[in-house]
């Protein structure tokens, strides 16, 4: 009896003990979550009790859908290519949120693929337009007889090849194909990266020749700047070459030319729209020219710089960064302006480690750039990681262009996910919605808060990173603060409507 | 003239100064790099002058090989599947230079799945073999009289089937098919991860089904044995469950028998291989049992330390993570035993983010685990990553079964990269080579170091691997000592012969 009596005390006493740690467990664990949330983007806002109700039915949705994810994976699945899902997107009620969003700025995307095909279509009803059908290749040029360029087949104006089509919408839906890398056929986008990126170049070229005409580089602006703007993006960093621009009468405009287009057109835009705050440019160079052609970029881009201080933000070199020339090649042209100029790095565009495209990281951030374009491989990078952060230059990710141009798959691997939990000052931007049918921004919005950040990630993580779009875009300091002020405005109306029409 | 001299002066002024801008630059630059270098795994190896020729040969071959990829990435292209490109490597000089490298310990590998499907099928020869033909299933049973067990179609000697089919090659090649997911057909694992997993449960249970019988038992786990040590593995770390073995004259076994069978089998074989170490056991639960099974399990487990005390290293759970219970449901039962028994959980073997699944590696760090199976998920959680890296809690990393088990498919978005990059504490192993058709150690290691790491990773960070596989193992510190003393002995000839055969 008594031995019973001591060893039931015993088993008190332990499992007491185990209770107690199990506790202690508990609060440790609880300890490190949190301590992980706070760390992550968005980690330090605060809501306020509306924005607590709007957060509530918001996480309700996403947790659903996760669920719904993990139990079907056959629909609607992360793991796959964003053309197999896309065309569901919208009936999620988290993206019907986002769609609601205001986003502030989109920071990354590329003028010529800014607006949709479908829209390009329409455009090309204008008159005047001759195309060249070759293959599976099209050029487009404006002109008021037949054109005296190259073409392997022959200029045809493309009003008399639709209307002597039978099938007029089947015409223009396979005119969309020239404009866009969209297709629900995996085996056009299947291929290597290469064969992807050549797709890519095809589209851009073809749309490049067709708005390479004044006239229509206006609508096309015009009309882009609406899409955006409907997407509820307010300001736009937009990333251009400098193309000579042409007019029917055979005038071919200098380089400053499609700068000054586009800052009439956003003026235009802004008047139209006043709660619109405007476009900045950041002037390109394709990577696979030289040294010598940077130089002479570089003085269009000086006296741009002189003439319209509000719109030129500074300098950038694009195209695909595995073929084309690292950073460190234009080191002469560069090292010279650096100080003159703010640089906005495409960097690390890549899989590749070790390589000279993830070390463009490198590069980028020792010429002092103020964003990093991709950053895709800055994740391998743990000393850049570092830089970045204490710098404070942000991160411009672009989620569906690193799908669609095959840097990923399964969105989930993007290391996106990384960047958010460390909470780098990260901005989510687009690149080239038009060229892969994407929505300006809400499409990379929601496969970003969804598929990529964490399940916890909730609306604060979403304010960030419409903060971060402002905070880190090349406006000066008082503008910034109109900015946010205004979007901050903006985002009360928004928190109601959440709370209004999807409880 | 004056003032051209002037220009002249503020030309070179200028000139001189963007030079040594330049020079600093190109040293900060090489700073920054050699930093990264110097944090990675292996970066503060210092090389012998015989392993620095060694190294300069092997890096010759690894630098030809990336250049070949990205010209060409249709073939052998890292982006593809395991399966497109399996056969392929041994090709690759870099590979036949690892399949020479001592690799010291394989960590991470499950019992039943060690074995190729070759030897497996070579197996089945043996007298007394019942197989049960249901669809795309088997069953294998070894019994003197037709089983008595339940078989949907009916129980025929292995042996009469074999021989009454025309071809007993094909027959063979067909049966391989039940021992391992290997296949050139893309349609048989392009599914998502739940049909993958599938397709995996079925392999793996018609393997416990057939090496359920102790005499095949020991002949399996003598041969899995010799594969591995013919990979120039000397020690391994097996984890298994513990199942009831048979005899052919109806005796159950009790669940020790097993581990005692793969004692005697190991000391045999160390026998006859006097450099082979040995092996330890890690006791494995399936995660979908519950509580009071893990008490049992627990039970046993502690039975064998007190019997086994060299054999028995600690307990772990399998199973597939996403869908089996997390370790927080297993917290009574953990919480218990932590201190009397060491844990070698499996954690964040998934893509998810924010789930019960990735948050085991909370759990698994709280409870104390020495090491962390897969730990894919880890580099979303830089907490987490701090405390491994801190504890110096080894993460067990199995590239070939990430890209089998569908959670990566291009392998250079493999987060072991970044732990790489970062230096953590890895150890390369192969989970399940016999379930892929993958090397025992040879094919991990070299994708790892030819597709994950960085091109400027070299022998150092190989030589760190190697000795990682003794520091992390369960050894006790004399055993350790004597293994890694062992392994450089072996190290120096492979030096030597790298030199000799592949300048």
């Amino acid at each position: 009896m008594y031995s019973i009596v001591i060893q039931y005390v015993l088993f008190m006493l332990c499992a007491q003990n185990i209770a107690r740690n199990i506790q202690n467990y508990n609060i440790e664990r609880a300890k490190l979550l949190e301590e992980e949330l706070t760390i992550q983007v968005g980690g330090n806002i605060k809501l306020s009790d509306e924005e607590n109700v709007a957060n509530d039915i918001l996480m309700q949705y996403k947790q659903r859908e996760l669920d719904e994810f993990i139990q079907n994976p056959k629909y609607f699945n992360f793991s796959r290519h964003y053309f197999t899902y896309k065309d569901d997107i919208e009936k999620s009620e988290v993206y019907q949120i986002i769609k609601r969003m205001p986003k502030g700025a989109a920071l990354h995307v590329h003028s010529s693929l800014m607006l949709s095909a479908e829209r390009l279509v329409a455009l090309t009803y204008e008159d005047h337009l001759y195309a060249c059908f070759v293959d599976d290749d099209l050029k487009l040029h404006f002109s008021v007889t037949v054109p005296q360029r190259p073409c392997s087949s022959k200029w045809q104006l493309l009003a008399d090849v639709r209307n002597s089509t039978e099938n007029i919408t089947a015409f223009d839906q396979n005119l969309k194909k020239h404009f866009t890398l969209y297709s629900r056929n995996e085996s056009d986008w299947k291929n290597d990266i290469n064969s992807n990126w050549k797709r890519f170049n095809k589209v851009c070229h073809t749309i490049k020749g067709f708005i390479a005409y004044r006239p229509i580089r206006e609508r096309f602006f015009y009309e882009a700047l609406k899409e955006f703007y409907n997407d509820k993006i307010m300001y736009i960093e937009v990333r251009s070459s400098l193309p000579n621009l042409y007019e029917l009468n055979g005038t071919v405009h200098d380089l400053t030319h499609m700068p000054r287009i586009y800052n009439k057109v956003a003026k235009q835009f802004k008047k139209e729209h006043p709660d619109f705050i405007g476009i900045k440019l950041i002037v390109t160079m394709h990577r696979a020219k030289n040294v010598a052609k940077m130089f002479e970029i570089i003085e269009v881009a000086k006296q741009l710089n002189t003439e319209f201080p509000d719109l030129f933000a500074g300098f950038d070199l694009v195209g695909q960064e595995d073929l084309g020339k690292p950073l460190m090649d234009f080191l002469p042209a560069l090292a010279e302006v650096e100080g003159e100029m703010n640089f906005y790095f495409h960097g690390g565009e890549t899989n590749w480690y070790g390589m000279a495209t993830d070390e463009n990281l490198l590069d980028a951030i020792l010429l002092g750039t103020k964003r990093i374009g991709h950053g895709y491989a800055l994740i391998k990078h743990p000393s850049l990681l570092a830089l970045v952060k204490s710098r404070d230059i942000a991160i411009e990710v672009n989620v569906i262009s690193n799908i669609v141009l095959s840097l990923v798959s399964d969105v989930r691997n993007h290391p996106l996910a990384s960047y958010l939990a460390l909470g780098m000052p990260v901005v989510l931007s687009s690149d080239d919605p038009g060229a892969w049918g994407a929505d300006p921004l809400s499409h990379d919005f929601y496969i970003a808060f969804v598929g990529i950040a964490s399940r916890r990630a909730d609306l604060r993580m979403l304010k960030q990173l419409v903060i971060n779009s402002i905070k880190y875009s090349a406006l000066n300091a008082d503008d910034k603060t109109k900015f946010i002020t205004e979007l901050l405005r903006e985002w009360d109306i928004f928190i109601k409507d959440i709370i209004t029409n999807f409880k």
